[in-house]
């Protein structure tokens, strides 16, 4: 089966895909989320390497369905939302973690674009609770990842003229998360290093 | 405070929840969901309150759902799944927590039946972590509503030989949660009492 992005391209599966694929997966969903699927599987495989050792507990939110029509136990006609909140939460060294993941294919910034406006309120609302807020960001043709604390990140996103945050700040200001194997993203290392003084 | 788009112009959240209300209805979710429907809504509506009022940050993880179909945009063959979380998670004082909600029509005891043992193994590394878990057990005919420390809990749970929790036992070791009309359930209360001294 063919299968195309919302814009009509065809999209590929790597091999990963094509064996979730064979399990009669959620497909569809993979295909959907598939705007930021290389960061998102890297954190999402690190969660389960530091999940399963112990060292954290960091969930990826669901995309919210909008279900409008069920026959008996099946759903029959359901939509993807937006999300309200951001993308993975959960605890690490006892404090409330709470993060946003974005790549983008420039090489001298990071857009705003992409960020809702709910998901900054939300954001905000979790440093005022006293808990760890951040982005990790992937600039994907340097190959570079950063996490970039909330407190900032805001100053360049609430500036009226600015409409993306130049890569040169990212990189002063941000922690530079080291890639492996297990864990693919060492993001946990870059919490320690910024939040923790480690 | 003002909040603004990354464009500059001016976030209005009313314009938005009115956005919200007009949208056709995910009357079939609330429809499944109807199993713990009264205690969920109750909470669900407290944690709007309490979130608005900038208290705590608490949401409901949505239900998972597993994708099979699509015809582009629209969903059209889909099944719930189970969660191997809780139901919410959030933070409140800058702590983590994470708590299931359960309802009983029983009078005399709360049954552990509807309890997975993969929650049980969350809850576990929550409190493993620093976090705060606990159940929230609303009994039913008696109009009575407890919050239970998870560590309160586990040691029934846990005994090979109950298959209960006898009410008595939930009164004495967990904190009534107080009913009013906003929030429904003042259940930050219990937890200030339980877990702040306050």
């Amino acid at each position: 089966m063919e299968i195309r992005y919302p814009n009509g391209q065809v999209y590929t599966p790597d091999s990963e895909t094509e064996k979730k694929k064979n399990r009669k997966k959620p497909v569809a969903l993979d295909r959907f989320a598939k705007r930021g699927m290389g960061l998102e599987d890297d954190i999402n495989r690190s969660n389960e390497y530091y999940n399963s050792a112990g060292r954290c507990l960091v969930y990826k939110r669901p995309t919210p369905i909008r279900v409008v029509r069920m026959q008996k136990e099946k759903i029959v006609e359901a939509y993807f939302s937006e999300k309200s909140t951001t993308d993975y939460n959960g605890i690490y060294r006892g404090k409330y973690v709470d993060f946003e993941a974005k790549e983008t294919v420039s090489r001298t910034s990071f857009a705003f674009k992409n960020i809702r406006p709910q998901q900054i309120t939300h954001l905000k609302r979790v440093i005022e609770l006293g808990g760890i807020a951040f982005f990790i960001i992937r600039f994907k043709s340097l190959n570079e990842t950063y996490l970039l604390d909330c407190r900032d990140f805001l100053p360049y996103l609430e500036s009226a003229e600015r409409k993306s945050m130049p890569y040169e700040e990212c990189r002063k200001k941000g922690v530079l998360i080291e890639e492996g194997l297990s864990p693919r993203l060492r993001y946990l290392d870059a919490v320690d290093r910024k939040y923790f003084g480690k």
